[in-house]
């Protein structure tokens, strides 16, 4: 099972949390903190085997230690993987990348759905066999009226987590609360280099030697939510803005695959605007 | 010898300059080329080896060739090393750098004199035994007489190069256009993420996963000059504003030192408000 | 078109190749050159443009200055596309990748067919529709035989470059002999790090910080042939064998799409058990 | 303060340890631990407030709970620095970022001595004032008693830890066995790629595309001991033996620095041939 907590940082959280395991016949497989002595909160990530628990009882004890530390908490058996749904416009990279690692055992889900806002057929270069695609088309006038579809599928397939695979579309300020801390976006710049449309043409434009991708949660502020990862590739003044395309595409999915691979191990916790990140 | 050269692209400007070397028996020994498909501008970088020739002969006739094609250029014997001047500050680690570089023969160039606006005292950890010292201490007030002594010491040490090594004062507009193309200031952040002031505190209040820093020529308009060169290094949550500034030391020093030597190697060709980096 | 040549080092050949096109109306629109003073031989690269010019023609008169130059050259139009082969075996993460890179237009190539020794339904992963597919299955007593089939199809489909997709299998002598220069291997190591089988069980076993993938041509002695490309990632303590599979898979691929590409833009040249490559 | 420990895995060590700190009124402000599923080995580094404690009695009580639990441990207060011994040879480029590094406060150890195998003054570019230089030249002859010498000077001095800045010697197996787990040595390669002499030129003449240093533990198995840190850079074909020594400095000095400063902070513990590294 694995464990995350955050709250205000006292002596003894990880006595009394590595006790309360311990005393449940739990088997600490992997455990990492965080203490954040500029803001004073605690974080924490603990992976155990509770084999011989009941894992109700195990999380309704547990519910007293965390009220007494005010703490922030979530338990989950990893066999119990998380529901994504991902949401696509053109450029079908990051699609076709995450149904492959899929495929093939390397990200732990289950994917409830695809949603695109283009028809199926512009995803000829991806094998979507076998999943549901949803066509969402949204213009300035539909946007109120595709959100409020994309926000009922979602809660009718279930979903927990949603990854705009570039989507291109600014969810809004209503949405991006309804999933905060659940959709991750990538951002196909190095932030907070360049923000908004074209960043590669504006890095291009301001002839930067090395380019990068963003993987970060959606939030009402566009391109400003909390950062979970970053990567870079170094280009030179014989790159044309057609070739950071190209070259940013290699470096947008390798980032948003490790985002969401984060994300679905519970290994990423929101600090204010920021995350920690407890990586492998 | 080195000659560099930018011009309006057209048919035939690489075999009119190898045929005037060819003519002249000079060797090439190495070439690099660049057209600027956007801009129609084309750039060069010529190594060669010119022993037979009459130098003199060779830059009058060569004069006649640019004339024709409408060139900037740049022709030096390498033996002719240019004369630097580094300004510091408080931090040394960039000065201390270049310094030891320098020393053991690796930056090719002699150090006409190092400025700073703190006293001698203050880089008791540098060894700046027989380098010109000279404290020009600059306060708001000053800021336009102090200017103005060190563009006399400029003139005064035939000065080729300006180096900012964490200087941390910003130059003029009147300065920094006295000294376009040839004064270069190390940004300690991944330009154009933070700009202005305390940029590792700001890359740690934003959350990034990825810090950097760039070197770039010294432009009135501040922190968007031309960049030469950048690098990067991957942090974490878990690192402090001071673990950044650690970090940072390194990649400063490195992305200066590599800057500084592409342009003691004329490497670097001005291109609008990018740079053509010819590296090796 | 794009030209490459390579000869023993003298004076002028930048000069005769730059007016020999200048003279037929080519328009050069990138050059790139190197001069290995170690072994005194000169490589070059030239894309240029031949609108009006005779390909034919312009194939014969460049056979009389590469003859005066001793030098070993290819011309070829960008427009008439190498035909590729992909050999794969178990893995099917490095042909998944180049397949959806070509779909989507970044590698310029035919696909002549893919070859592997396991069946088809084994690549359920891969959408391999329209492609011809070869089933060559090899045992250490028919070897042999497979190879001589696996010939027999490179030349019926016409195959100028071999790619081995994490094949597995090691080519004999005499095959990697015929498919000198155009056979290039992805061998999941950081070259000459852990040659042989099982490299990141190597790696893990002697506790690397850092790990990487190497694609090289194709020689008749194993993980010895000239690299083209490699990169690395760095790893940690934490990561299991099983991890660094996961993250060698991420590096493969993108080694080996780019020295693939390398090789279809004739950026590659050979200089004896080294590559010279032509970066864009 | 810092406390390291290993053990064999078992349940229950994480809320032994934290519940022991609690009881004392210390208060973990860092703990990360591994858990080696291969080997059954748990290691885990805890930094700790103790202000109210008693150092002597802490260590005698954890004395109990350590052996109880067959651990390998250390408890050390920080303000304890370590003392350094750097072991230097012809190029001073690792002993003059180390001396720099330790003036500015980015080091925190003493430095017990500067040994080198050439004279004082081969150190001009190193500014060594105040620090104890002993020359110990060594040849095939006497190196039974340099070794003897050294291993005098290191017990007189009360040295921690040796550091080989590029010594160039091989220690005996003898001394090795003396120094094991506190002497860092900075092999100029990207281990085990090429072991032995001159991995610069071996690393050139094999064509690699990227260079790399290793920071690894002396053993009597040259070039085998446990890795600590490496570090890599990309290169090309135009880059001479000289441009990888060059290149090769930069990170040669950062990672034994980095390398360093894990072992002066205690994030260092052995495991088998290779090492666990608690990273900040």
């Amino acid at each position: 099972m694995i464990l995350t907590l955050s709250c205000p940082d006292q002596r003894g959280i990880v006595a009394k949390v590595s006790a309360f395991l311990f005393e449940r016949a739990c088997n600490i497989l992997d455990a990492q903190q965080f203490d954040d002595q500029e803001t004073g909160q605690f974080f924490m990530r603990v992976v155990f085997d509770a084999d011989g628990a009941d894992h109700d009882a195990l999380r309704a004890d547990f519910r007293v230690v965390a009220q007494a530390l005010s703490m922030k908490w979530t338990l989950r058996d990893r066999k119990d993987r998380y529901r994504v749904m991902i949401l696509a416009s053109k450029f079908d990279h990051c699609l076709a990348d995450l149904v492959y690692r899929w495929k093939i055992g390397e990200l732990p889900m289950e994917i409830a759905g695809v949603v695109a806002n283009h028809p199926a057929e512009t995803y000829a270069n991806v094998d979507l066999t076998g999943l549901p695609f949803h066509h969402l088309p949204v213009t300035k006038e539909t946007k109120f009226e595709q959100e409020a579809a994309l926000w009922q599928l979602i809660q009718d397939t279930r979903t927990d987590i949603v990854v705009l695979a570039r989507y291109m579309q600014v969810l809004s300020e209503g949405l991006s609360a309804k999933l905060a801390g659940r959709c991750i976006n990538i951002h196909h710049s190095f932030l907070p280099g360049f923000k908004g449309a074209k960043p590669y043409h504006q890095a291009h434009a301001r002839g930067v030697k090395v380019i990068g991708a963003s993987a970060h949660y959606v939030t009402g502020d566009l391109d400003e939510g909390p950062i979970i990862e970053q990567d870079v590739e170094r280009i030179s003044h014989r790159d044309t803005p057609e070739d950071l395309i190209r070259k940013g595409r290699d470096i947008e999915r390798r980032v948003l695959a490790r985002a969401l691979r984060y994300q679905l191990e519970d290994r990423v916790l929101l600090n204010g605007r920021k995350t920690v990140v407890f990586t492998d």
